[in-house]
């Protein structure tokens, strides 16, 4: 039928909406599709109502304006339009069937395109964690992935990249690592990613003190000019159905395993990685609870390379408490910067950055690489290549961690009891310093004082919260006393090392 | 925050549009909840955008304006709100879990309250299509839809009631069933849906002749003093959840067993039944392909019933091509009304309305049930009943199947070629009266000549379509010509009986 079009920006979906009349008289109903056919033709997600709207107008969200090439008030033909194919597939799923390269590249075309609605890759979603996907489907998700956006080519070869599964507040070796492989002459083009659920991601720290936000020609050049950058890579066009992914599965709290594996590999597949190291935080109130949990991951991403081409090692890294002190975007910068400085503290960010810089050397033909990571930080080599790195990207030349104050309001917070810290719980933790401001006040976290298996006295600091605004630090503050983010016991005592996967 | 607000009649859902600055101020992402707060407070799924909307303005769904009792320009109060505790037990049933009697609760309640987006509520419909409930679950979640609406309360007992599956077309046997068991006097007000993905829901056809929109005063009045009535289930509020639920079933094309279950049931709990028979239509291209399948599905009704305190009994019924001959709104009114005038044909129809009413008629005590019932049918006393039940419904006082008549557009289609009808496709029978109309032209549908079994010779006519609309006849003829819905081979025979389940 001929209807009189209207475009508002209500929402980023290809919605159409409609007055039951209207609706009965195409024979669609509430969540279908229709055609909308002018100049030119689009379908878009039906939204039925008998409350609002007017019979004979039909409204579209300013998304579809662009497409259709319409303006307000054009008479477009609308008709109903049927499923794509791609929710069979969706079904199939459901059903627990294995779904060959091209239904799986059919969905992932779908939902970048806008023709899977959320109620359908909810759907999806729900399904795939549920069912799951072998390897053989996970590589070919992985592809269609990659194809959906850039890719960047290198002149030079091979390309290292790393990354790490999150989940562990405080997680800030990514510049010590990036600027220990560049000094070693290895190229690293490392693109890092803004909190989802956490209190503070690596490009949301990077970017107090450099730019994150560089365009693909920008990233190829600084890395094989200089050897490293740090990027947020939401500024490419890597994979980019991965964040319309990530935005349906935020609400139900959950990241399927084929998803997960295909997001990750696909961004480094898109940036053009030959190598890979993959560090996998385990430990309690992290996505991987135990090291069997973290094995079977490691197997994943072996057996996944494998079939991509892609060169992978894991290492399952300790993660049952915040790594290091700082928690929050300028805290963790500053101790970031602090190591690469020469700080001896703390050495858990020390030994987990040396570590897997280690491994990232080790597959670039470096001998004991550990060893040699230790040496590069220890000679100041990293810290001159990190200010390379840092002024390439639009940051202050000779940074240092001098240059990075965090928020004036700060709360202590003190042990109410004498003993030893059983537990940190990152949850809490992550809490706190999300109620604090992190990761949008840029000045506000956690600063940690006493780690796990320490001994503390009754009125000991045990951590202090800062923030931009004293609002915000007082909430934080109640949140504390609330959850009692440490436990404190007797004795207890626990060995902290990093491990390999087999 | 404080932020000025706008309301837009943009969607049924109570829905929060936010720019993405403003957003990160709050700490909330895409799909995340906000917490409106003016003189009243509510709760609002949030969208962000960066590319619409103005900072500092936060637009809202109308929906939203009675709950905040607020105008477009008021400054409220918004701030990041947290999942409904629900979302935690649906992540529960994604991990195969049996969820107690009040998180189930919770979920019915907030998927009512709108506090549950389609994101979810399609995660929940997933997990339960993949994972199921136990018979225990499936009474709690019956009761919880129940108690989101109104519950009739007749001063007469007991309440008899059938409902049957669906799937299979042409299935006009309630308004025979209902006269025939109101006519033995035994009291039965049934409730009937509209078509949601076939061509014509019992209510469809039945307001071709009569008002079906009665408030629950009315059904109680009528069903007290005629004994019967033929309502159309969605004008009063019993178990209302469900319709939100179906919006978000349709586009996925899945309706899970213990959905389907709970739906049914809550409906026929909230109408007062005491006694019940479930038609459950058993063929290819119908909801329940297998005997084997509807043995399980009485077997669940069955269970249920014990546990509802509901005295179910179920037939399974033969549904591997329409019954009768009539598809579409005013061809299976004429047909029914012809059949209680003393028309013979089709005697499948005959025969599976009175084996129904036969059914519940010994639930009432009333021995050889399906032969009594023939005999109420032969006698006319179910046609004087029928018309009672018309005239106390608002329709013509002595309405007769000469005052129903069909579209005015009819296309003929023939058979190619000689054989014997070795299947009717129900599926492409109710996709092509669909196209002629159905069931928003009353006048459209299918006339079917031949039957399975049947001998035709080439040019022998198959079925005619019928439509108040032209082009819609032609686009149903040209569909015809590409799906072929009936199959013609060579010899075949096919007894067709009605089963009862063991």
């Amino acid at each position: 039928m001929k209807i009189k079009v209207k475009f508002l920006d209500i929402s980023t979906e290809p919605l159409a909406l409609m007055h039951e009349s209207d609706a009965a008289e195409i024979g669609a109903k509430d969540n279908d599709r229709v055609r909308i056919e002018g100049k030119h033709m689009t379908t878009a997600l039906l939204n039925v109502s008998d409350s609002f709207g007017t019979p004979g107008e039909l409204i579209l969200s300013g998304v579809l304006k662009k497409k259709l090439k319409a303006e307000d008030r054009d008479e477009l033909d609308v008709s109903y339009a049927s499923n794509p194919e791609s929710v069979r597939s969706i079904r199939r799923k459901m059903d627990g069937g294995k779904l060959p390269k091209e239904e799986i590249s059919a969905i992932v075309n779908d939902i970048l395109d806008g023709r899977l609605s959320k109620i359908e890759i909810s759907a999806w979603l729900t399904a795939l964690y549920i069912n799951g996907m072998d390897i053989e489907e996970i590589a070919a998700f992985t592809e269609a992935m990659v194809d959906t956006g850039d890719r960047v080519q290198f002149d030079r070869s091979p390309v290292y990249d790393f990354h790490s599964l999150g989940g562990v507040p405080g997680n800030k070796i990514t510049p010590i690592v990036v600027s220990i492989v560049a000094s070693a002459g290895l190229m690293i083009p490392k693109t890092s990613s803004r909190a989802i659920s956490s209190a503070c991601g690596t490009s949301d720290f990077v970017e107090t003190f450099c730019n994150v936000e560089l365009d693909a020609q920008t990233l190829k050049r600084i890395s094989e000019e200089v050897g490293g950058v740090l990027a947020w890579g939401g500024s490419m066009n890597l994979a980019p159905v991965d964040d319309m992914v990530i935005s349906i599965e935020h609400p139900l709290g959950i990241n399927p395993r084929a998803q997960m594996l295909a997001s990750i590999l696909s961004k480094k597949l898109a940036i053009g990685a030959t190598h890979l190291v993959v560090d996998i935080p385990t430990g309690s109130g992290t996505k991987v609870p135990t090291i069997e949990v973290a094995k079977a991951y490691a197997r994943d991403f072996m057996d996944l390379g494998e079939k991509l081409s892609l060169h992978i090692e894991c290492a399952i890294t300790y993660a049952d408490q915040p790594v290091g002190s700082a928690v929050g975007p300028i805290l963790e910068a500053r101790e970031c910067i602090r190591i690469m400085e020469g700080e001896k503290h703390p050495s858990s960010v020390i030994e987990k950055a040396c570590e897997l810089a280690g491994m990232i050397l080790e597959m670039g033909g470096i001998p004991n690489g550990g060893e040699k990571a230790r040496e590069i930080l220890a000679s100041g080599a990293a810290l001159k290549k990190f200010r390379e790195i840092v002024a390439a990207q639009g940051g202050k030349p000779g940074i240092s961690s001098s240059d990075l104050v965090p928020g004036e309001f700060v709360a202590d917070v003190v042990s109410p009891k004498a003993g030893y810290i059983h537990s940190i719980k990152n949850k809490d933790v992550v809490s706190i310093a999300k109620a604090a401001g992190a990761p949008a006040d840029k000045g506000a976290g956690i600063l940690i004082f006493k780690k796990k298996g320490q001994r503390v006295e009754k009125g000991d600091l045990l951590f202090q919260i800062y923030g931009d605004n004293a609002a915000k630090v007082d909430r934080a503050k109640e949140l504390s006393a609330k959850y009692r983010p440490f436990d404190i016991e007797g004795m207890l005592l626990n060995k902290i090392t990093a491990m390999k996967a087999k």
